[in-house]
């Protein structure tokens, strides 16, 4: 291993302050739900008593590398939780599996591979530890989780997906209009979702079996923790990391999946292109606890030189296999590229800006066929089938720019995966649609409705939308306003943008700056759909900050580190982290504690709204004035 | 001077890249509209001929400090471009003007202020220069912009402000649907507003003078440099700066505001508090080209050593006098704060959060009456007609939670604000409205909605609305989601929030990130509103993106810095800006690439679109293949 990998559980996985790991388990053997809990400190009244405040509970994407008591090691690889499950089935079958060869890193000896590693990135080979020979289902049998749904097979990780989803409630929270209540929840807005108060075990088969949500989870990919993606779930997010021909390596890579997942990412997207784009999926696949996604064909192109018009089905087919024996959850296929689309791109102010897109338009027209990703597509579905690899239906011709969003090419290809989604369907395939891109704000619904409407209410998993293309350096802003704003209108997934889009490889802080982005605006969503729970943390988090209770302010935020440390570049002392006031204000004028006494007063007064407003009040106010005019209070101690 | 203030134009202000200052200039004497032109290189065909790209024209807030020709000295103030348009039109009249006081900044005598300055921060100490008496209507005049547009007058003023929001065209920018046309523009949503294709004086008059936009002007800043603000105009952004008890000197916010006038910023806001508010004000107004606004409140609270019962209508009428002859352009005045509201908060999540409310609910509930900004408001409009300060009337009970957002305390004081408009308009006073606050997207539209009906479509003013509670440390972005949001649906200006809120004092980095945050989300809802000519600089930009001109695309950017640090931390060499590839796909894989290579090969073949896809196909195929299967081509040298 090279000496800058980090191999075990360390500072890279540390535990958030105050928080702790908890599982909630089910009743099938084996799930266990893993959550962090956020504990707070008590508050302190002004008679000097104190309340207690619960934990908080979060959902937790982290999974064994946040169990301080795991003891991961990379070069191991994770846990198998769902090893057991699987195989339980009787479904699936060990076999010798695809010989792999040189060029799927794209070497033409793996000697040659393996001294270019050893090269770049010190002692760094292939992964060493998998012993398992890869799985598949028996012939004649299906193994996707929609299969099983629509059979009415709640398998366990639907029942791991509810728990989830609930954050380990044991019931609904209601909405609740006492403000001042921690359960206090407005209702939502979800433009024709279908919310539950609380998520059952059947609600989550329900879903999948009406291709409404995908659990994506492949069956080599037994390390991975279930998690659901569908608009009647919690919105979800994907970073996206990857080497690529001009930088990065492997260990950074790795590094940046167990980045994403501390920060909160649901799935993760390995987009690597240039060399060693097996061996460094087979580190992160190994070490993921969340689903894996890719392009394959980027690694198809890598075999043939680069060269898109060299590539052929038979190619592309042996690196689906490649990949869906490694154990990737859903691939992105650019099938909605059809030929009669490609000259609408013409007149574009950006032309074709998805880089799979682009590489099947030129096979297009170099070819002047219709592409094998479309012709082909039942065979893709058989092989898809056969792993539940879902699908991420590609959307090749999205709008690169705000003048491109929502013309004819964009509009033409969705249309296309609306019938390939109907064609996957037929073969028990899970599938969601992958969406724009740069679009202006009012245009952003009507991607939306023609989604839902185009494609049968498969789960739609969208790129931003960036909402102006002026700020490079800052578009993990432009998108976040329509990440959040196209996941309140029923966007199921969130894929990130970061600060360096258009402009750079994102580094690991600005795959945090992207993760967080996107937790919030995921979040953003989630209350503005009305997910039940999701305002809980908001409200835990506001009461906190309202009682100066500035730790607990912190520990409760997306990035407490953050968090603390902006706090403490201002008043940096440990004894103004108790105190009763802020640096915005100082201690002798502060809105919050100027609140607290308002309200301290009507608590002392036990005065109505009513009473306040009526007679002799006259009294009243020579003893408010008596009883200290003074504001700041000793910090508590 | 201390040796850390910049006195001068410097890197503080410095020259973006690739952009001269040029002016258009009006009909009216000293008509003179300042303009940064980002000029840009050439787009550089595949069969080598080169075509000319033109300038791109934005707006410029940075006034005379942008100006490299200007020779600005912080001591000496900004020269007074508006003084012989308030002089000559002979409504004026220079007095002596209320007597300075120690206890303007907070000291007891004008020795131990100078001594602490001095101690403090250097040798700075008074602004040394203004040598001019303060001007005020002559008795039985009104100077308002909004008495001028009433009585049909076209002042400077709003010819300035008419050139201004065209971005100096000379025509309409129409809708267009070629997308490949830099002049193409969506047809916006603007919810009932009413945005012209070209902006005129006489309809810059005409919605001054209805009360749906607000030119902030005080006749004591003639430094500043007409803008307005209002529904059917550019959505413009305030950043808030100002000392505070317990950090920051005057130096940095002189600085902090030539920061944020150069980032972009339309206003700036003054919320110093503590000692030095007077001193601290008059740097920032002398030296400012943007209007100053200020919460006189805060200045009055330290007038009397903090305590919020002790203030009185007389304390707070000779503050907003004494702000007035400085020149403030504009008032938060938290006037809607009536007593019968303060118990409507007492259940909420986070009371009373705005410091001008909770200051104010103090003293009502102190002295059991209403609160003297009520009671008095007719003498503060008299006060404010005779200089023109506008109107910001304050949401005290905003809410400061998701929690308690859209709340009968919150809309109550609309009420109220909507009714003092309706006043302030008798005495020809301009009138803005402020708004929330944390608001979860759904609830964000009924904010806009009510506030248009209720005030009678006064300017909406926004802080945020922040869409979550649980990310301190990056609320800029939980804001800018909601900003953007209520930019589009009608708001006309959005307060900046930045990393900070709720956590410290911002510093320069935070502010840049704020006004950049705002600037974009401000931009993003030109976008959807469809303000005629919002898209060109978009268009440019990606057109600039899709064909490798880097450093176009950097200088077209709200950031040029930080887009071309970004790039360069992947690919410093100063080659890779000239490369046809970028580091996220490689020499040998671009998306980009790729689509220009499509659409050469349509150009050349001169093809339709429809006969593209007929027969003959297979020959064309060949020629293609012929022609080069290789992307990648030479870096313009």
């Amino acid at each position: 291993m090279s000496s800058t990998l980090q191999t075990k559980t360390s500072s890279l996985d540390g535990e958030l302050p105050n928080s702790r790991r908890v599982y909630v388990e089910g009743e099938q053997d084996g799930v266990r739900v893993p959550f962090r809990e956020i504990a707070q400190t008590p508050t302190r009244n002004f008679d000097g008593t104190l309340i207690e405040n619960p934990s908080v509970r979060v959902y937790d994407t982290s999974g064994p590398w946040g169990d301080p008591s795991a003891d991961c090691e990379v070069t191991e690889g994770l846990q198998t939780l769902r090893r057991e499950w699987i195989l339980s089935r009787g479904d699936v079958e060990e076999y010798e599996g695809r010989e792999r060869r040189p060029i799927d890193d794209g070497y033409l000896t793996f000697d040659a591979a393996n001294r270019a590693r050893v090269k770049d990135v010190g002692k760094l080979e292939d992964f060493p530890s998998l012993k398992r020979a890869p799985l598949r289902a028996k012939s004649g049998a299906c193994v996707t989780q929609l299969h099983y749904a629509r059979r009415g097979i709640i398998t366990p990780e639907m029942e791991f997906i509810a728990i989830r989803e609930n954050l380990g409630r044991a019931a609904a929270i209601e909405s609740n209009d006492d403000r001042s209540s921690i359960l206090h929840q407005h209702r939502g807005q979800s433009f024709g979702g279908a919310l539950p108060q609380y998520v059952t075990p059947e609600f989550v088969r329900e879903e999948v079996a009406r291709g409404r949500a995908i659990i994506p989870a492949n069956i080599n990919h037994p390390e991975s923790e279930p998690m659901i993606i569908g608009r009647n779930f919690l919105v979800k997010i994907n970073a996206n990391i990857g080497n690529s021909a001009v930088a990065s390596s492997i260990e950074e890579e790795v590094d940046k999946m167990r980045w994403s997942i501390r920060c909160g990412s649901d799935t993760v997207m390995d987009l690597s292109t240039g060399k060693n784009i097996h061996a460094t999926r087979e580190w992160i696949i190994r070490n993921s606890p969340v689903p894996i996604g890719t392009v394959p064909i980027y690694q198809a192109l890598e075999k043939v030189g680069g060269k898109a018009e060299d590539l052929t089905w038979e190619i592309f087919r042996d690196t689906l296999i490649e990949q869906a024996e490694q154990g990737v959850d859903y691939f992105t296929i650019h099938a909605g590229v059809r030929l009669p689309y490609v000259p609408l791109t013409a007149k574009r102010t950006t032309g074709i800006v998805s880089r799979g897109g682009s590489i099947m338009a030129k096979w297009c027209l170099a070819h002047h066929e219709e592409s094998f990703l479309y012709t082909h597509f039942r065979e893709i579905c058989e092989i898809m089938a056969a792993y539940d690899v879902s699908f991420s239906l590609g959307d090749g011709l999205r709008p690169g720019s705000i003048a491109d969003a929502n013309d004819e090419a964009q509009f033409a290809e969705l249309e296309t995966l609306g019938e390939l989604t109907k064609i996957a369907w037929e073969y028990d395939c899970q599938v969601m649609i992958e969406g724009p891109g740069h679009v202006p704000m009012h245009l952003i619904k009507e991607n939306m409705d023609k989604q839902l409407e185009t494609c049968h209410e498969a789960p739609f998993y969208t790129l931003g939308p960036l909402t102006t293309d002026i700020a490079p350096g800052y578009d993990h802003i432009t998108s976040a306003i329509g990440a959040a704003m196209i996941g309140w209108f029923g966007t199921a997934m969130l894929c990130y943008v970061t600060p360096k889009e258009h402009l750079g490889l994102p580094n690991k802080k600005d795959v945090k700056d992207g993760v967080i982005a996107y937790k919030l605006a995921a979040h953003a969503a989630d209350l503005a759909k009305g997910h039940p729970g999701a305002q809980y943390r908001d409200n835990a988090l506001s009461k906190a900050r309202f009682e100066f209770r500035w730790e607990d302010q912190f520990n409760l935020s997306l990035d407490p580190e953050v968090a603390r440390e902006y706090h403490d570049e201002t008043l940096p002392q440990e004894g103004a982290k108790l105190a009763h006031f802020c640096s915005m204000c100082g201690p002798h004028f502060c809105s919050m504690k100027i609140t607290q006494d308002v309200r301290e007063y009507a608590a002392q007064k036990e005065i109505e709204e009513a009473a306040a407003l009526s007679v002799g009040m006259k009294e009243k106010a020579e003893e408010f004035v008596a009883a200290g005019g003074e504001v700041y209070s000793k910090a508590i101690s």
